[in-house]
């Protein structure tokens, strides 16, 4: 059950609510987000909601069978939008694309990908600073100098920035410089960054786990929403399957049935989700007609030279020709 | 290596040929189909390819590195046609559609299909009469009869019929009145059937299995192929995952994919590849842009009556409306 | 519901049953097995067992509330023995080993291997004749003459013959030369295959599906079991995962599930659940401990010659060293 | 290529090493960990060893082909022991049992449990205090509190404490009262933690992720001995497949093949293994037969009572059956 409160509800006021639950042996939990206030309340036994609603500084109380409450649709029926800013909205209708390297790895190469982007009307862009790899000799990206150097280039440009933050020291340093922190893969039931992420105002994108079910996604953001952060998005970008030819078998039947289940936007990854060049672009436009709010990909200039996710990053021409397709059907969506 | 005979080449020509692969320690497959005489030859040592195509009495002569040959599109990079008769052509550019419900039922459910079929100008009707069932004391279909009784209905309103075979001593019987074998996907390894449905001149469409790799797909096509039967066709139809939402992980992925190895159609099996109802349209629009030659769903004028995969078969409203899309997007595919 | 008759039940008693249980909307199957005459009673309302337990002809009654019945431990706590004459009992507290190669290959293979089964004091030999292969090229076994040359040498040292069959149609000119049936994984759900299975009287070994799930193993056990055959056992042979690095996934954990689930005997295939030589002896000890009655594995005079599967193949010394170190643990099972 | 430098190397001799490496375009790791001093190269070119080897302050110099160096069996190929003191050693050919409940929840009842293990010669507890939990409103641990507590009881009684950390900034708080730094499957790919962890020198056992391959694992675990903390063991914990009657399938294949990749010690979880308690023993029993060197498992006086995860732990006489039934079959395994 989610209770919103009143912004100025008493403190004598939540008092007699708390007192009323616990008496029906549920617990509660306070959240308050940018936007609203609310007690989370779980328990065994059916309450009455009748019971509840006519307290003092109730504004609306909901009934929520799923075991997550505050990410579920079925409180709020309305799809949640995330303003950016300079009118940049995700979730209102139009689709939202975020496009960008792997990593970043020059001013050069941001330059020109920056170009690329205000070129063909992309406003958000992704770029890894903090790059999980498998390998520990691997190429770990440029860390806060690369983030601050992309923001520079960025801000004068009017596009956003999405990039991925792996650890709860690393938010602190990168937040002037983030439009939208992304938990990757391998963190997305990293509670203790979760939660770091829920105590912070600005937008958060979590992608689905490796191995991730839908449940498990939702829970990890409703860590995030009930730590105080409503601006959340969350992200299908493949998942493990027995098949071998492609890095990830993408997951397009996720995307409706998060769009059901959630209020959150849900954007697609087709490069990790197919993992290979040639075919991110279909993939990208499936994803679309399944019902995504939008499509981060990857692109670079020479993307045989990238440092990292080569095999899967488009070059600009394919990159052009994606958005062009994309324009040609937006009307359809 | 496949070498392509010409039609009037002599015994003693073969002969030759034969000699001069053996030589290399090459074996050698003959397989006649419909159309072309061809010899697989697999062998170790790399053969140059100029001292066989000189030998009298062979057409063409390519090099294929993929274990399966037939089907694969290193050697016909033209992408397969079916043509059912009465201008039903599969893989010609626009999508096809075959709708039906799981199981044949009775007389009046065939005809209030077929009238729905017509009235949404759809061409072939799917409908099970052997049906493969987890449970031996579920309704298992009603076998010749049923499917003489379709037959009837659908002849007459110009339809064409898909319908599963489940066993070699069917395909007689059956044989008059199917336009399409279906081989589904418990049967997508059942070798004695493949090798039998390579003797006859009908087209087949072959269900990937529930845990089948693309690489298993294909070398199952190239069963039928390599017996003699090139009017083929493969089916994605969604694969077992870790994910318990929905019956199976439609994957997209494979879509393209296949129609990169392969010559064949690849048809998409959204019903399946989802198995619920409210999300089929979307998985069928996004299997489309995703590159799908074609759709096979399910439809019923009562889903909730179906006597098998009710919570995934459209009703007619429901797929009026998915035809009504698929026609707007017809000229983008 | 399952209802075991007494043998000389009249046809009035019979009748009397059924109209009693057609009264209350089940649904009643006949099994007559070469042991016993069941009825398997299929309905959605509860019935009071007292009501139906005291008509005539009936020996006892059962509920059973698995979707598979006459396989589930539910109704026969007694855990199910195979006898295969000359002394050789699967399912008796000992475990059964079973031995051989991949495929037949000539007559001298097979007296090799006699020999070291004989020695060995193995008294089961497997060894395909029919083979399924992923590629219509490759070598598909010696067929039945293949058959008959190993039963002549089997049959001379007292060895049982456990082989494959793939269709229905082999069934007829193998059964005078098998001892016990095997339904390899990709057959797991080849239900014509099972029905016809269950209409005789031999043993019968069914694979798991490469992705088969322990219910759906346990229902294509009720298929053949419901046509009449009780003389059945289940084999764990490794599931299909993300894994790579070896073949299949060999599930430890199915076999104490199904010994639990199921009366049937368990037989481990450690060759095909791992699929690497060095390590499959671990895995058949590993698989005793966890409650298997037996273990199948795959042997070679020259593994590394064998015409398929010899990577996965224990040459003889191996096979040796796996069989002392089973007979050394023997007490503690 | 791993080089061991001598313990007393010049920086001089040191810069020449580097200086031959990074003239062949290799790039060089220093790592420092409690015993050895290594530098870990990597390049394309294939270099004659020979002309490094002689180079002043070289111990020892080995080829790794795999693409983890330090963790891999290629280059030390005894196994790691790792000595907790009191002579608990791990990997000494003895299994080490490690038990104890999921969550710590009390002094009672860690008393009790710490008897338990008292009575049955079990060494090493484990319990969680930091607890990873699907849902945010779940209980989340008792924190350093719960910690601090059981290590009181523990140390009285010589017992060695191993339990999970989570974040980074928990390993400072904890340090003093653990043994082994445990790293659960969710955070099996949280680099900076396991950064953190190589820079400690406690023993670190890290679980194979939900659907972490072998070779993620042992990534994984090159992460932290590259930063300099070679106490390490891997654990075998169940991995995530399309089986949905366990809670994971414990993958027995794992264990012998980490044990011929690596040379740390493997440990098997059977609780999360399969995560039915009465599954769990024989579990155990394989899992050590197939070549693990410990267990660890999940024990409780009240299982049905404990906080979390009781449907899969042991109670006591389950537990002292278990330990009874190992003792019986050490000098076997």
């Amino acid at each position: 059950m989610i209770i919103q409160l009143q912004k100025n509800i008493s403190s004598a006021d939540i008092k007699i609510i708390y007192q009323t639950l616990e008496a029906q042996k549920y617990s509660v939990t306070k959240v308050n987000t940018q936007f609203e206030n609310y007690l989370i309340c779980i328990g065994k036994v059916d309450i009455d909601i009748r019971n509840i609603g006519h307290l003092k500084g109730i504004k609306d109380i909901h009934r929520v069978s799923d075991s997550y409450k505050l990410v579920s649709r079925k409180w709020k029926t309305d799809y949640t939008k995330i303003d950016l800013g300079n009118n940049i909205i995700i979730g209102n209708g139009t689709p939202t694309m975020m496009a960008g390297p792997c990593s970043i790895e020059s001013e050069e190469q941001v330059s020109k990908i920056v170009e690329h982007l205000v070129k063909n009307n992309i406003h958000i862009m992704r770029g890894g600073v903090f790059k999980p790899r498998s390998s520990p000799y691997a190429f770990r990206g440029l860390g806060i100098d690369g983030l601050k150097m992309m923001h520079q280039q960025c801000k004068k440009n009017n596009i956003k920035i999405i990039t991925e933050v792996m650890q709860v020291s690393q938010i602190h340093e990168m937040i002037d410089y983030v439009d939208i922190f992304q938990v990757g893969a391998r963190n997305s039931q990293n509670y203790n960054l979760l939660d770091a992420l829920g105590e912070i105002d600005k937008p958060v994108l979590i992608k689905r786990g490796v191995s991730g079910t839908i449940e498990e996604l939702l829970h990890s953001a409703e860590y995030i929403f009930s730590k105080g952060n409503e601006r959340l998005m969350i992200c299908e970008r493949g998942i493990r399957t027995f098949e071998t030819i492609y890095r990830n078998t993408f997951d397009i039947n996720a995307i409706q049935v998060l769009k059901d289940k959630s209020h959150l936007p849900v954007i697609a990854d087709p490069s990790h989700g197919i993992g290979i060049r040639e075919y991110v672009p279909k993939i990208a436009l499936a994803s679309l007609f399944a019902g995504a709010d939008g499509v981060i990909y990857e692109v670079h200039e020479k993307p045989e030279e990238a440092y990292s996710d080569g095999q899967q990053t488009l070059n600009f021409m394919e990159s052009e020709n994606l958005i062009a397709k994309i324009n040609t059907v937006k009307e359809l969506l």
